[in-house]
């Protein structure tokens, strides 16, 4: 079945703009990875004489509609009924569906309304969800025209595993082909620099295929392979990811790797060091991100936030003439904060930041946007200037987090030097 | 005119799921804001008959057509084309906006080739809007029959600001009426029981209306008014919001503040005071958050990450005893982390976080979720215990973000008390 399809997203809140339709999102990129050609988003709110319209509208443009919200316990919950009624199908009890709603009320030990039976309520001959995160079932529907619905819950946690674990392998199966990707994640080159040099460096090639994603100051190029099985696709991915490598070398963080501070945090493991942090302007943005990873405490124990020169020179021993030499903002002052850092905490690297954040604070030598980075270790020490001003009115935020890509990456690089 | 709206974005990066549809959401919310019904988001690729299918349909059923997207310099860009031959109108140049253009690519000292004045072609007729942010203005069309289009560019840099400052007011006028809004920020009550109160303590209201939002563990009850100027609705609004405050008293972190960081800070600002931070936990995500706040280097100048026990000891002074008789995660240990990061400061207030994020670490007599925040200062000092466990199976970043927001709260309200 060659799939044309269409999300449906249902729910007023959502039109007063209460919550963003990030479901939609997860949807697009799943069928971009199953290689389902999506055509058409709609949100309507709980109104059935709305989603019916925008139903028969949906179905007369493509032939898979994927809908979410509206299977709740509720009044208003209504798109189950309006679907059932398009195919000419009655909802009738699923006995397994009922079953998991009272051993859910039963585990929570809170007393089930008659109203929460209503989400065990099926369009008959359908194919059964079950929801793993929630008490509504989705399902799907396959009408004899080759008209498909897909019905899923609209809490993202509920509905985004039921998506990935039955939704993307039954369109799979339906397709004959699987479609498999990885992701190469780079930091330290641009978009347009890196398609150039693929386009020099790469052969063309329609499978697999090669995308650059630029965000937040890093690029992601997503290798996709078509073939029959999963296997035959990594056999195809291989070499290719091997190529990218061997000439993009340690521009490239990892592969399938969540972040950077990840990658960072895998060095330190990989090599048994240990790392400490001195921020200024980032405030403990940095030491935060080491810390969004599991199992960090391994490698992190200290990190000094400085923000007053007061705590620079007492906590990390900067000296008062360099502050008033070269000022808080600067290569020596970075290096000190670094040094001073590592000696404190007796860590094997130190990282430090220090730079202007804005939106106050700059000046024709020194603008918003400069900020050094250093990095201390007994095999390798080094600063690094960075000029990350981009001329937005609201910049402050985004050159924090810049400024700390810029320290994490240093910080791997640095780890994977020993 | 009484509107009914869809609103329409046009992009293909939206359906592969590049980017999420947050102009929608900004829509959404300012139409929520001004009182107009909004039925209907579309979604469409850079593709111009499915573009005119969607507007079509869209004007079928609704007499109001906001789109974002499609105004650029390149061949696919075509929503101004494909909206001005629905309207019968043709594209002219636009002068003001072909010196605006020309202006911009003199300041950023680059050569402007000639499809970048394709942006400069409008509908003949129409309301021209400027673009503050870009390159490619937007504009209004309205047409005999009531029906209007408002075309707004993609970037939501540049679409959010237009819409805001032009389309709104735009909105408004033609409304003949106003909607005005303040957010009261709470903290430290659930929205069950903050609509429980409210039933028992304000008299029913239509106008002013009164609509709680819950999210991240904060409620935000939003006070909305219809008058006919922006002054009549502020003195319908003013006794509303002193009752509020009357009743919730300092569950009230604030009214139209950005979040609870910045009233921390202000806080502290009004009262002179200063603070410095002792994480565990959080690993910095409290000062992070601190430093948020432009201006932040008032206030704060201290912060210590530590996230070890011997950081605990060497930076803070936590007894070895104490940790080894309570543990780390102890309302002990939060109290002398406190005490000690003030005395290493000289901090008036200090602020410590320590507890078990997860998904490791965790007990049966210390779960993952149990945190204790701790404040020191010469007139209040007290440890707070939380269990911030929900059971989800991604809840490391949600634990330590409510953590911080209990101590930020914890902050201010020990600030206040001075």
């Amino acid at each position: 079945m060659n799939f044309s399809a269409e999300i449906l997203c249902v729910g007023t809140e959502i039109l007063l703009g209460n919550i963003t339709n990030t479901n939609a999102t997860v949807i697009s990129q799943g069928l971009a990875s199953v290689g389902v050609g999506l055509y058409h988003h709609t949100v309507v709110g709980d109104n059935p004489q709305r989603l019916k319209d925008a139903l028969e509208i949906a179905f007369a443009r493509n032939n898979l509609v994927i809908t979410t919200g509206g299977l709740g316990p509720t009044y208003d919950d209504l798109t189950k009924e309006t679907i059932a009624a398009y195919f000419g199908k009655k909802l009738v009890m699923h006995a397994e569906s009922e079953e998991a709603i009272r051993s859910l009320f039963a585990r929570w030990g809170r007393p089930m309304t008659e109203n929460n039976l209503k989400q065990a309520m099926m369009p008959e001959g359908c194919t059964v969800l079950p929801n793993a995160n929630g008490t509504a079932p989705g399902c799907i529907i396959e009408g004899a025209d080759g008209k498909t619905a897909i019905m899923l819950p609209g809490p993202p946690r509920e509905m985004a595993p039921m998506f990935r674990d039955q939704v993307l392998p039954w369109l799979e199966q339906r397709s004959g082909r699987v479609l498999r990707s990885h992701n190469v994640h780079f930091f330290g080159i641009g978009e347009s620099a890196l398609e150039a040099q693929l386009r020099d460096k790469m052969e063309q090639m329609e499978n697999p295929t090669l995308a650059p994603y630029a965000k937040d100051g890093e690029v992601m190029l997503r290798v996709t392979a078509a073939a029959p099985t999963p296997e035959e696709a990594e056999v195809m991915m291989a070499p290719v990811i091997e190529k990218l490598q061997e000439h993009f070398a340690d521009l490239i963080y990892g592969v399938d790797v969540n972040d950077l501070q990840t990658a960072a945090v895998q060095a330190l493991q990989q090599k048994g060091l240990t790392v400490a942090t001195a921020e200024s302007c980032t405030g403990g943005f940095v030491s935060k991100r080491i810390t969004e990873v599991p199992g960090s405490s391994e490698v992190f124990g200290f990190g000094m936030v400085t923000y007053a020169n007061e705590a620079k020179m007492k906590l990390l021993g900067v000296q008062e003439e360099t502050l008033r030499q070269y000022g808080a903002v600067s290569a020596q002052t970075a290096a000190e904060m670094a040094a001073g850092a590592r000696a404190l905490s007796g860590a094997d690297i130190a990282l430090s930041v220090t730079g202007i954040a804005g939106p106050g604070g700059g000046s024709t030598e020194k603008p918003v946007g400069l900020v050094y980075i250093g990095v201390d270790s007994p095999w390798h020490s080094e600063v690094v200037e960075l000029n990350l001003n981009r001329g937005y009115a609201q910049q402050r935020e985004r050159i924090r987090y810049i400024a700390g890509s810029h320290a994490l990456d240093l910080l791997r690089r640095t780890a994977l030097k020993k």
